[in-house]
């Protein structure tokens, strides 16, 4: 049945042109160059493939770009070619996508931006967003609940950028007052090889760590292989966050080292193409701004975020 | 081809009555004891009939509650006799539901709330609200740009509260330095009579007024009676707010008395209703903060935000 409806729903892409009623909804994404957006363009896939089904009188185009260049000529072609009522777009950069996507929507064309906004503001008609302050703040109310008495940790950051800032001043605002010290706390920059080599570092200056923030899944990797090569075991558990499929299943399994994780899910792409499509379909305003909150996964919830098909 | 698609669809859904896997979402609202409130009744039935329709998965037990007693009852009994999976409610008041919707999540029922928070933070897994400073902005704007070369306006503000407060902020910071100049306000309590009152006492005490910012299409309905037993004609306009069926017309008709209202929409209900059904039938996280934009309705776009079988 699954196969029968995704290739009924790729063959009436091309349909749509003939019924008058049909509206066309644009989806513009960057390709899949890494993990996170490799898992974002399997949930925009996914998504229109479901809404395809559900909706008869939606028709999509989804186009991947693997530079600025390419996704403006996407977008330009969509409303060229597809008279598309609505696009979704996740900008590969703010700065190039701004005036063809103001352009966009000053047309008349409805505009979803996801995550990475513009650099004007007011153009979108409804932006999807991740939490950064609640991501730090879940990650650190999960250090607290697992260690009530305290303890030594070393934190990895992401690539500096307020995106960063912002995790780690909701972090180190939830673990105030808890007993837990971050003894130690460098740049590893979203990259697995980095991280390895910042932990390395802290594992060699340090006798004691009970635990890490790693702060992202594939930062986590990074300092998991150099904890193994270090052949520590005073460090209790790494907590990562993103929602690697990988990281997933380890929660799933109940594996000590990975007891939970925190989302910071590319699947916003399919609430963002989701709301859209509600608005297309129905009364309901979607005007806005939908800032989609971080969650907790533990071995208890884990199922339901545990994509195995997905490449992340 | 679209037909085929349409059936297969159907097909692949419509086995659900039967299945076991029906989904039950809860509906709890205020009765509608007046016009947003009227409005709001109406949009949430037209939701659940909308959605009914599209997804044969779903099943919907909507209640509408004259007071907090009642509507913690009707909660209580969906989750009893109905085994809701999810509830959407907008509580009628936020302290005496804040214990029992509580109860609600932590029994594992996704738990949506809409315009009213509750006392406890973090209850909810998705939160539905107006944008009350960008409701302010956007009148402000609409105001700086109606009177290019400024002038004199008289404003009404709401029940004093957070809300009104974060609207007439956002007001003035728009008109700042537009030369427009409030040279009175008053609280007209979102109340016609009080509005009329407030109005009559500025229409006395003012013998030039260019424009009124009622800021709510209630109070416009005080205000412009008033502007009338007055037999003023130096007014110009007069802006209300929230998207009053009454006053969209007026808008749609070229009316020069109403020229542009702001959204402030009852339909945010229709909203959360549908963000929820997407969460039931979907992968796309919908936990997070939904905040709806205030949008201008003008002539150009006024037939979209016009409701005619609306009470409001």
């Amino acid at each position: 049945m699954k196969t029968i409806l995704a290739s009924a729903a790729v063959a009436a892409l091309g349909t749509g042109a003939f019924a008058q009623d049909t509206k066309v909804i644009g989806v513009s994404i960057p390709a899949a160059t890494h993990g996170w957006a490799g898992g974002m363009n399997f949930h925009a896939q996914e998504a229109v493939e479901r809404l395809e089904a559900v909706y008869p009188d939606l028709d999509f185009v989804l186009a991947t770009a693997s530079d600025p260049g390419k996704q403006v000529n996407d977008i330009e072609d969509m409303v060229a070619t597809r008279n598309i009522s609505a696009l979704v777009v996740l900008p590969f950069e703010s700065e190039p996508l701004t005036g063809p996507v103001q352009s966009v929507a000053e047309s008349g064309v409805w505009v979803t931006v996801v995550d990475r906004g513009l650099s004007v503001d007011g153009i979108e008609d409804l932006y999807v967003a991740g939490d950064n302050p609640g991501f730090g703040r879940v990650s650190g109310e999960y250090m607290v609940s697992k260690m009530p008495d305290g303890g030594k940790i070393v934190a990895l950051r992401g690539i500096p950028t307020t995106i960063d800032n912002e995790r780690v001043a909701g972090f180190e605002a939830a673990i105030e007052g808890s007993g837990i010290e971050i003894i130690d706390m460098e740049h590893g920059n979203w990259n697995r090889d980095d991280s390895f080599n910042v932990m390395q570092d802290f594992l060699q200056k340090h006798e004691e760590i009970d635990a890490v923030w790693a702060s992202d899944d594939d930062m986590a990797v990074g300092v998991l292989a150099a904890i193994e090569a270090a052949g520590r075991d005073d460090i209790q558990f790494v907590l990562g966050g993103a929602g690697m499929k990988e990281m997933v299943k380890r929660v799933m399994d109940g594996d000590s080292m990975i007891p939970a994780d925190v989302t910071y899910p590319p699947s916003m792409i399919a609430t963002a193409i989701e709301l859209t499509a509600v608005g297309m379909t129905s009364t309901a305003p979607v005007s806005g701004t939908f800032t989609i909150g971080s969650v907790l996964i533990t071995p208890e919830n884990a199922e339901q975020f545990y994509y195995p098909d997905s490449p992340f």
